[in-house]
């Protein structure tokens, strides 16, 4: 097999060959067709606080993949050879994740634990099923595990960028009523362009929508904050984005109105699930680039310098 | 029948006789047996930004009585004369206040709306009765309705004062493991005598009991974030305190940590039954102070000076 090796903070990713991976118990390995490519792994590259992420050493990196399972360990009953299957990148029992703690989908091999992996429905694509892993997944659990957002309810969505757009498309499809925030014009067109009621510059203009529920991808204390403001009595802040990693909340605001704020990390296989029924309806249109798997290097190059628009996803010919 | 009115910030309160109030529908007429004094009501005698809190003029203040109905409203079918009754003062319906919106406790006699009145049990006092209409309902409601505390429950209580006595209390009633922070030492050692099964000095110091619930009882800000620190992944932290009215958090860590942050304001007739339910298993001992009606005004004075341990309530020869 070949893959995409990180060995730590500065030094960039290197292509190399390594022996095939084999099924372990309650593991498979997969032909990888699809793996996104993360903002976080850019983070790493450049960031030495990410290096405890990695306590194994050298690994290849890449954790938003999807492919054809290829071998079954001892113990898998729900999957078989031929399956089509994205995969959960974070164990919440174990804290394990798969491209951190083992061998990672910048690679055309993985072995990755059954039961992370979710069977991708027909008519959606390995890319999809790619790029559904990360963005989508982190989207949906905010949503709808920990935001509880229903048929109808009323959702405020700040940041119409990768998790955003996933959410706003989402949140429609399962019958929310969606107001959208973005301080960028592109990001209000596209927020336009996917129907969503009513679309605003400021946090703050939120408020006469009277959401029950704003879900703050930005993650820019200040969005927070404003959520907070702009969101109805009772209802339910859930905060995504880090942006910044502080916010100046008013306490008062919180008691009187009697406000939830949650926090939310990434999501379970059953979220996995939720986004592919919602790529199932066919309606999930969201912004998608593919290059080569040969060129993942120049592919976190270009993430790292703002070029790529939408979710980039490497493919496998 | 005689009250204390309040007329507007900076005026003192006034003994007056007026009329007696009589029933009208769904309302009910109670002879006051005791009242508690509040802290905001020093706070309206103060602040004039409190004013918009008294939209119908001048009105006998008190928002925490207890006595025997007297007179019965058409309509009423919960409540028959001699009865023994708590007044729970907010209206979460009609956002209408006991002593705020319309006559309230520091009388007499008080007419309010029946479906706000709950019954004490036998052995309750009236004392107890009315101090439990507001620190026993807020504290019950942050803990029980918001922070959905049950028996096993490891809870941190920070702020050992008026509100955190009852939670503390309370919580162990209903089985919670309890723990308690408090920067003053005559506050721990009293936490201690209560049974608290640690007391420690710093809400971070509450790190090592792993708490999956801390209410801010005292909410300075720093305590509210620092709460956050301290709780157990996927934990609640509950805001009930106004210290200071912002909090500066880490947001990383309420999504790491998949945090809830809740704030929570007053309670409903529901707590105030659970409140009562909780004196009547006599284990409730919170520091109560009496004075006579004729000396609320003085009570208050004393509030305002922190010449008060434990609530003060006026009762009625």
């Amino acid at each position: 097999m070949k893959g995409w090796l990180f060995t730590q903070t500065g030094v960039p990713l290197k292509l190399i060959e390594k022996e095939d991976p084999h099924a372990t118990p309650n593991h498979v390995v997969i032909d990888v067709k699809a793996t996104g490519l993360c903002h976080s792994d850019v983070a790493a590259l450049e960031d030495p606080g990410w290096m405890p992420l990695f306590p194994n050493g050298p690994v290849i990196m890449g954790h938003e993949c999807a492919g054809i399972v290829t071998e079954v360990g001892e113990g898998v009953v729900d999957l078989k050879i031929g399956d089509r299957v994205g995969v959960n990148p974070l164990d919440h029992e174990t804290r394990e994740a798969t491209g951190y703690n083992y061998d990672g989908g910048y690679a055309n091999k993985v072995r990755v634990p059954a039961k992370q992996c979710v069977k991708i429905p027909d008519g959606v694509s390995f890319v999809e099923g790619a790029a559904s892993t990360d963005a989508g997944l982190t989207a949906y659990h905010a949503l709808f595990a920990i935001g509880e957002a229903k048929s109808g309810t009323k959702v405020g969505i700040i940041g119409i960028g990768g998790l955003g757009q996933f959410a706003a498309q989402m949140a429609m499809i399962k019958g929310c009523e969606v107001y959208a925030t973005d301080v960028s014009p592109a990001a209000r067109k596209l927020a336009e362009e996917l129907g969503c009621k009513k679309v605003y510059e400021q946090v703050l203009d939120l408020k006469e929508a009277e959401c029950e529920l704003i879900v703050d991808y930005a993650g820019f204390g200040q969005t927070t904050a404003d959520a907070l403001d702009a969101v109805k009595p009772g209802g339910t802040v859930v905060i995504v984005g880090m942006g910044i990693l502080q916010s100046t909340i008013n306490t008062y605001l919180m008691i009187t109105k009697q406000l939830k704020l949650l926090g939310s990390n990434g999501g379970t296989v059953e979220d996995l699930k939720g986004v592919y029924d919602c790529f199932s309806t066919g309606k999930m249109s969201p912004q998608l680039t593919t290059i080569p798997f040969e060129e993942i290097d120049k592919g976190l190059e270009k993430l790292k310098n703002h070029e790529v628009k939408g979710r980039l996803v490497a493919v496998f010919e």
